[in-house]
């Protein structure tokens, strides 16, 4: 059997206040074509569908039609499990109807007992949880953390096992040894939220959710699929995509990269060479940007100027710290008080503009300052 | 065909900050009991299912329930539509998978156009809708008020009349003639987002949902079914129940009605008469209650006195004003002002507590005057 595994669409999200969903549909799009192409019989989406556990109304309509359009208008099997992001109530409306078109949304820890039984595969679909949930379903209070509980919940799913068929599970969670970006939510310290990879050995194969790289693990049973777009600085240099994996040969996977409709591209170089039309004009500027400037002077109206080049900037920061030499205390706090305002503002122009103030200007700032002056005197 | 009507569930309503949900639940078995009893072929649900467009996870998880009990535990088809309250899109979650098990969630103006053909009967399941929504649809943007597209739309659903089968209409709307509550939203002025009745002549019955009481219209094809139990002090008189409707005698439909697990009250009389036994022995004390106190002197501490004996106080209110004696403008207060504060003291506990103070209570007080006397002098 052949199943195509993706995770973590977490539809709704933004990228640093801009709108992702045109970015998440072409995405989407994309995944339904290969779904089409690679003829899958069934798609596993290992949680975090949505980003937040009450999406907005825009967001329930986005993925109410993706999954209409592939279950019912496309007729795949859908495979999917709540993450720590969805909130596994909402996400279970409407799911116990949905098993007549053989859509299975497992949102409750009980259902990962519930293995759906394909000719040549039994498929355990296993939410995110938390301990607590663990420990009611089994009475049993030692269960305190992930690893424990998910000890409890492999063992009782090995009791299930159908030995003339293969076993995968589907989940969201982080496995010890992966590595972790900034957009995932911060987990716990001491590893208590993690499971140790050697509880996965069970299994065929292990399709995971969770982090959004697809590289965090490397094993031959055990995949995260990755997020379909990036969603972070962070993850600007993950490549991203899904994987097709084939039950006779699951150490033989494909990756199928996702073509980004926007990138997410982290450039660090100076305002100088950012607005160069020979630097610029070789990038696809539409792209969401993150900039490291190299500068340490300040630079007047350097997000405004940016922007004229490049519409989506995602975050703007100093590479090697940002310079200040203005000191209003000590003796360069006297020095400035005692002098001419005139030269102050000489200077301070002189410094952020790289330019001495015009004749004008200087008529301005003088005609201003006598105002001012004049103001004082009379009340 | 015999089917119930029910409508205006408002799940994850409260009553002045009281949770209702173990009366909705209460209301909600007697309704299922019902269906059973009278052997319904279908359950007609017209509309504000939810209370809030955004409903809590808990009402997502009680209507959850409510629905799959219906529908896939005793097979009975559902006939539901969103009203005012409900949020088309998140009601619409999962509907395209229910039309299997004859469950229909219509949402749309669109879908009022897709009759459910019965039998002997064509149900038109028109949602709650925007003359906007309208607009949209006919392309027409002459269809300002509800009135003038509710027009458009049954000429439409006349087009696809069987004229071999009874034609009844399931809405959500304000039919003008028909009285209202302060429970339902306050609906626009002049008549616009009214229905006159005489549009819904086309039909052989009409079964809304929107006015929480059942009188609101009396015509022997409209029907507004109330709510199932009383969501406010000015539905306290109402009867609440549902509708059995035969197509073979849809005049002499049955009002079948509710027992409410506790029932909201509105009460006129004194604070005397409601805190003697013999007036509260013959109440069901755990009931909601609205007092409207026929006293107009201040009763110290009067919401604690009374919720000894009524819990769950709605609302408290004076029937005939409060009396304040004492004026601080004016010649009182400059009277006031001269006093001996004890004198002052003795009065105005004289007049709340309907007796002199006690030497204890004396002693009390001139030591307290005393101690600020004391203070004011010595800083």
């Amino acid at each position: 059997m052949r199943f195509l595994h993706t995770a973590d669409w977490h539809i709704g999200r933004r990228l640093h206040g801009f709108d992702l969903s045109e970015e998440q549909k072409d995405a989407f799009q994309q995944i339904e074509t290969a779904a089409k192409k690679y003829q899958v019989d069934g798609i596993i989406i290992a949680g975090d569908i949505y980003d937040r556990k009450l999406p907005a109304e825009k967001s329930v309509q986005m993925l109410n039609h993706m999954l209409r359009q592939l279950n019912l208008k496309d007729h795949f099997p859908i495979y999917a499990i709540s993450g720590n992001h969805d909130s596994a109530t909402r996400l279970s409306t409407g799911a116990p109807w949905y098993r007549d078109t053989n859509f299975y949304m497992h949102t409750s820890v009980a259902q990962s007992f519930q293995p759906v039984e394909l000719p040549d595969v039994q498929l355990f679909l296993l939410p995110y949880f938390e301990p607590f949930e663990v420990q009611q379903y089994f009475q049993d209070s030692s269960l305190k953390n992930v690893s424990l509980a998910f000890d409890a919940i492999v063992s009782k799913m090995k009791t299930l096992f159908d030995p003339h068929k293969k076993h995968i599970l589907v989940s969201h969670f982080f496995a010890s040894g992966s590595s972790q970006t900034d957009s995932e939510t911060q987990l716990k310290v001491g590893g208590l939220a993690a499971v140790p990879v050697d509880l996965l050995s069970a299994f065929d194969y292990v399709a995971l959710g969770h982090l959004h790289g697809k590289d965090a693990i490397h094993d031959p049973k055990i995949q995260y699929s990755g997020s379909p777009i990036k969603f972070s600085m962070s993850e600007a240099h993950q490549k991203k995509g899904f994987f097709i994996v084939d039950t006779d040969h699951i150490q033989d996977r494909t990756f199928v990269p996702l073509k980004p409709k926007r990138d997410v591209q982290q450039i660090s170089a100076s305002f100088e060479k950012l607005t160069d039309p020979k630097f610029y004009q070789q990038l696809n500027c539409d792209n969401y940007f993150g900039f490291l400037l190299k500068n340490q002077k300040p630079i007047p109206n350097v997000m405004q100027r940016l922007r004229k080049i490049y519409p989506h900037i995602a975050s703007l920061s100093r590479a090697a710290g940002y310079e200040i030499n203005v000191d209003y205390d000590g003796e360069n706090g006297a020095k400035l008080k005692k002098a001419n305002p005139m030269e102050v503002l000489n200077q301070f122009y002189q410094k952020v503009a790289n330019e001495p103030l015009s004749d004008q200007q200087k008529q301005w700032a003088e005609d201003a300052l006598q105002n001012a002056h004049d103001g004082r005197k009379k009340p």
